[in-house]
């Protein structure tokens, strides 16, 4: 049966890449694990949905989608004339697909208010050893690749590194579902220039413009979409919303929420402890999702906590706090002005003035040189740093970090403030 | 300060149409109302994600996408010397956006089981009436032409018809994001072929290939999506879950679930609780959302109830019922022995042996001549009804009803079969 | 240095299916040879692109598309356990790319004017023959395919037969370069449901609504590219033009055009005439593309003959005759009519009334069933013929020729009609 | 019968756009004069299909998207309260219609041999001019904008500019028909940023991201597909050739070329023999496109001059010549080197070394800030220069014009390097 099932399954369709092949047996049951299905329930994007309407993608099919590229680049690399032994890729397949299964709702997000001070890489790697032990072992390469033990390199390049499958995916399918179709990049050009010099991945010279063509997609989708200031105003509510929720339980006050939540509200969990057997910590993040917190703040518009109900209700009513974007950090007269205008306001919130007034900065650099850089391949065997072989990125423009700073505020005080 | 994120907000980002500006105060309000939002949490296609993950899309991107297509064509027929007012072009757009906002979960699935015997036409007309009092009867005219009392009939056609804008927003919606390519439709063509005679929606002769290929399409993506047996099957168990959710709770069995589907599986509402004053059942329905579904079947894979705990883990985790689907009803023998062979293999579930083996049937009807079909307009002014002047449609195998039956039972009996 | 050129060009960009890779040194060498480089001057839609200005797309892209198509064709054959041999593969891939070399200026259209009586499907195989000779055999299993002497016979139908690649290829193309979106298919899913039974090809029974799309889709190519009257009287006009100059050249008129287009106006070539050795048909066909006409009619504008300069303003200037099209053929007295009008509005012209008012017919059949049907593989291994297994062409709706009658006449008639 | 016309073709079908309306009368009889259809025969991106199969597209097609993108753009400048008058409108669409009608075939492979020292530009407007006088000055404030003499200086920037619609289409038009699909913009967002301050055109600061795109594509297109290394050697040989050929036609050899093709030979045309009454120059420009040129080079293989005979099979065969391309000039030295290696290998054609092996230099400058820059406007109403609002820009890389050297030398000198 398993077999029949296998036949009967195994191309997926995807509205990016076309068809997609699962090619392997392993491969066909990490993606039937309740663990690999959980991933349909978190949006690749989080809130950015409540900007970009189409961005509902689910994590599952960015997985997917790596797995695909991963596929094709494994192909190039094959036709030339690496070889690539059938475990080696099956390992490389298995370990992207897995490489992201630790996120937690809405991704990024909650990061740190749900786990605070435990990365997803750290709960990703958590759940494979457990897939690991509950497959005899058959996951034991794919771990070495995703723990950048395994001598061949490149396998854990493609999927973790500078130009790994993972980005490749992500850029286009966020490209495609938010609509700014300009951020698009072509993953078959770039796939196709991909080589190996000493374990290393490298680009061949003539994929030049394919990758400056990449990083500026991805400097232009973290500011238009990634970091869209809507997007950034929305998160920060929720991540505030989740902060005083966390507060309130442990202050004894009583929720009709999840039990999954409960349990990471209630306890202070550690990265140690999704590696216990057994874990406690793991199973129940095994059944968190975006549902667990959109059904909890939904219930919260009505509870007796003013705080709780007001941060809900900006969330599911897409009431969103008000944000300035600067490339200079707001000035504290600024904010003191406008936690001021806010007590006036509001003055019963004025205890509750940080949940609404707060500022902070985001930021991005679209391309490090340095020990994990890019490396142009010439048709004379030379390597280069791609910052040294592009022109436009000669001018460090886009290694240096940028930043933003950020301020918000209620979308009332703005009225005050004309 | 409205005035102000009016002009900030209006265009929207789509990745199936490209820009859909927001054209009317009256339109950004509507968006910008709670119940109109409700539909982000709302997935289009229901439980078709679990065969087609990229089928994650909302209904409100769906109405936006149909509002959009309407904007298009009252442009269309104004250029070909229509007088459409600008109230009656806003009041157009603002039917289109509200007429599906009364779907529940999972749109369609759970008509039958959540509000048995309420339309989601009737739970929409609750809604806009609900929020025409709200807008102080800014929404009059939309209500006219949603229930069809407008004397220009094309008005209400192109909202609700053979030929109307949410189909074919739809049509092509659903083609795009769950990647079946082939059922795209050109809704531009379609709509620069449409005309009016004596107040109906009419298609010029020269579009009557692709009505057809609408036609042919919309017949396609039922067969290989809407209907796709994997959905059927899941949908199905969704159904049986539900059912055995509402009977427990009738029964005092305690559950930990939200406070709105709580509410609807402990009372029989019916269609006029929709439209009491102060509905308690249309507050409940506004804060419902698949969200509801999931987190309670999350909770309920642990519940002590066997039943209701082996479907929910059914769907969350994604191990469906087997199903069959025949052009001919399963003969009643076929049915006694698949739940002959299910009480012997599980004995402890005989007596809730009709939640995992049954039978039922699956239709559709791609073109219904008659009263409300699609006439052509040939150059010499003369009208033909399309299943006419098409020489596939001719046939009638378009318009006849096309069937399939169903039985679905759990994949262990497979192997028993064999 | 052979070696050198085969890996820089290994890779052909094109919009339609994305990278195309040229796997096999004997299609290099073809696509390398001026016979094939021939079909870049050739359009594939021919004068379709007077209509929709996209269709410039040439007889080389579309041979380079179908190969292919072919070659994912033989990956999912081979995936599904049928061995196909490298030899095998290489030898279709050549067929499949050497199909339509036979093509002479604007495709269809000059047939019968140029070279009447002989098939370019006849021209096609004086070609291979030709380059078999020059490549010492090494297209001799191409030509066993082509020729359907080979024992394995879906090779062949892969090549030519109801579901071949040729029309996959060049339905999506045309659809894609004239902007009718509505004419795409899935080649991707269509062929993924490609099987093999006892040496034939079919197509397995969930791939049965992606055939009536095809077939569908096909069928509106037709009718709204393909046949459309504004191309179809630009055909004929072309058709006009061309018997016009080939007998003037008869009668000694003296004329300023290619050397390739003189020898076929002034010679009776027969299709034996190819097949000779160094054939000077051939190698006058191998020099002779859509240039030769174009610089031709440019010329004869300003020819003395007024038939000739007329025809050829048409079409250089875009003036074509006015067309009606129609179900049933146009009565006699009808065309006499309009001759009679002819001659009294272009009193000079009345000998020549045969060039610029006449009718004949156009039409398709977009399936035939019979003996080279297509057969729907049921998972219990049972055939069917698509007219059996699918609803809407058990109506044999598809499969009743469709035919057009047309007249043509100068558009300054239809002023004095009124 | 004209109005009837105009009512039946005023929508095109275009593959990147979509459907295009025709507006304006004026439009109409400009696209259908014969000076405009002769575009069609003009590839816009010359030689390039030798590279890129799929760029066949015409000069035509071109013109029809920049004023369709035009049409969008002034639709958006009115909704932001400009007022822009119908009869400024429908001039700006029929400049850009006709701003590049002086391209002559392959675009600008010729302009420096087929009428050395006039530019397109310059023969633009000869037929613009020529055109108002037969339209009986219908187009003089067409002319007025197309030559910035029209005091709302930003029609003029919409047609000619930094940011002007010619731009916006060709680049979206030629990475579509190329295929590189990473070179895709967002004429939609561009186009919605737009916005007017004192008469200039300016973009509104939230678009700045899509500028850096556009800008970062347009360099992109220049190095994979203008200049492409292959598409370079081939053009530059077609420069060679016709220069071969104006020589020999001069020196008296007799040609069987077509009469425009031989008038442009025979004669020293300047620029003002386009403006004289009747000009020759311009009516036998009228009647050149592309097929002269391959017509003459089909023919010449077969000629007795060895020069123009290999150099025309090089064309017609895509035999091209090496090229190499360096960021600094080839020295005398390896200029010398190759030289002496070219009369060794082929004796006979010393005397024309300088046909077969030459360098030169090609570039671009994707900026250039200065007087005619690209302005932000801020949401405080402020302007700034985009290279000094854009992080990457600032760098002064893109605006730094950035050079190729090239040599080129026939493919067998390769060989004897090695």
């Amino acid at each position: 049966m398993r077999n029949d099932k296998i036949n009967k399954n195994k191309i997926v369709n995807d509205p990016v890449h076309g068809f997609i092949s699962i090619n392997y047996p392993l491969i066909f049951d990490i993606i039937e694990h309740p663990y690999f299905q959980r991933l349909r329930g978190i949006k690749q994007l989080g809130l950015t949905y409540l900007v970009y309407p189409g961005a509902n993608h689910s994590r599952l099919q960015h997985a997917l989608g790596a797995m695909h590229l991963l596929d094709t680049a494994i192909d190039t690399l094959r036709s030339k004339g690496f070889v690539i032994s059938e475990e080696e890729a099956e390992a490389a397949c298995a370990a992207i697909l897995l490489h992201d299964i630790g996120h937690g709702p809405f991704s990024h997000t909650l990061e740190n208010t749900i786990v605070p001070g435990v990365s997803h890489e750290s709960i990703s790697l958590a759940f494979i050893r457990s897939l690991n032990e509950e497959f005899n072992g058959r996951l034991s390469l794919a771990l070495e690749i995703f723990e950048d033990r395994y001598h061949r390199k490149f396998l854990h390049q493609l999927i973790s590194g500078q130009l790994d499958m993972d980005r490749m995916d992500y850029l286009k399918r966020d490209s495609f579902f938010s609509g700014v179709v300009e951020g698009s990049i072509s993953t078959e050009r770039i796939i196709k220039m991909l080589n190996v010099v000493d374990d290393n991945l490298v680009v061949e010279a003539k994929g030049i413009y394919s990758i400056e063509n990449f990083l500026i997609a991805r400097r232009l989708m973290y500011w238009q979409v990634y970091l869209h200031k809507t997007v950034v105003a929305a998160e920060q509510t929720l991540v505030k919303l989740l902060q005083r929720a966390k507060q309130l339980v442990r202050s004894g006050f009583p929720m009709n929420i999840s039990a999954p939540l409960l349990y990471f509200f209630a306890h202070d969990v550690t990265g140690d402890d999704f590696f216990t057997p057994q874990s406690k910590a793991l199973s129940y993040f095994a059944l968190l999702d975006d549902s667990d917190i959109m059904v909890a703040a939904k219930d919260w518009m009505n509870c007796s906590d003013p705080v709780l109900a007001k941060l809900s209700s900006m969330i599911i009513n897409r009431r969103l706090l008000s944000i300035e974007l600067a490339t200079i950090p707001s000035s504290s007269s600024r904010l003191a002005e406008l936690k001021g205008l806010f007590s006036s306001a509001f003055p019963n919130f004025t205890e509750y003035t940080d949940y609404f007034v707060f500022s902070d900065s985001v930021g991005i650099s679209a391309y490090q040189p340095g020990e994990e850089s890019i490396q142009i391949l010439h048709s004379n065997g030379q390597l280069v740093d791609i910052a040294e072989a592009s022109d436009i990125l000669k001018s460090n423009a886009l290694s240096n970090e940028t930043k933003k700073y950020f301020t918000c505020f209620p979308k009332e005080l703005r009225e005050i403030l004309r």
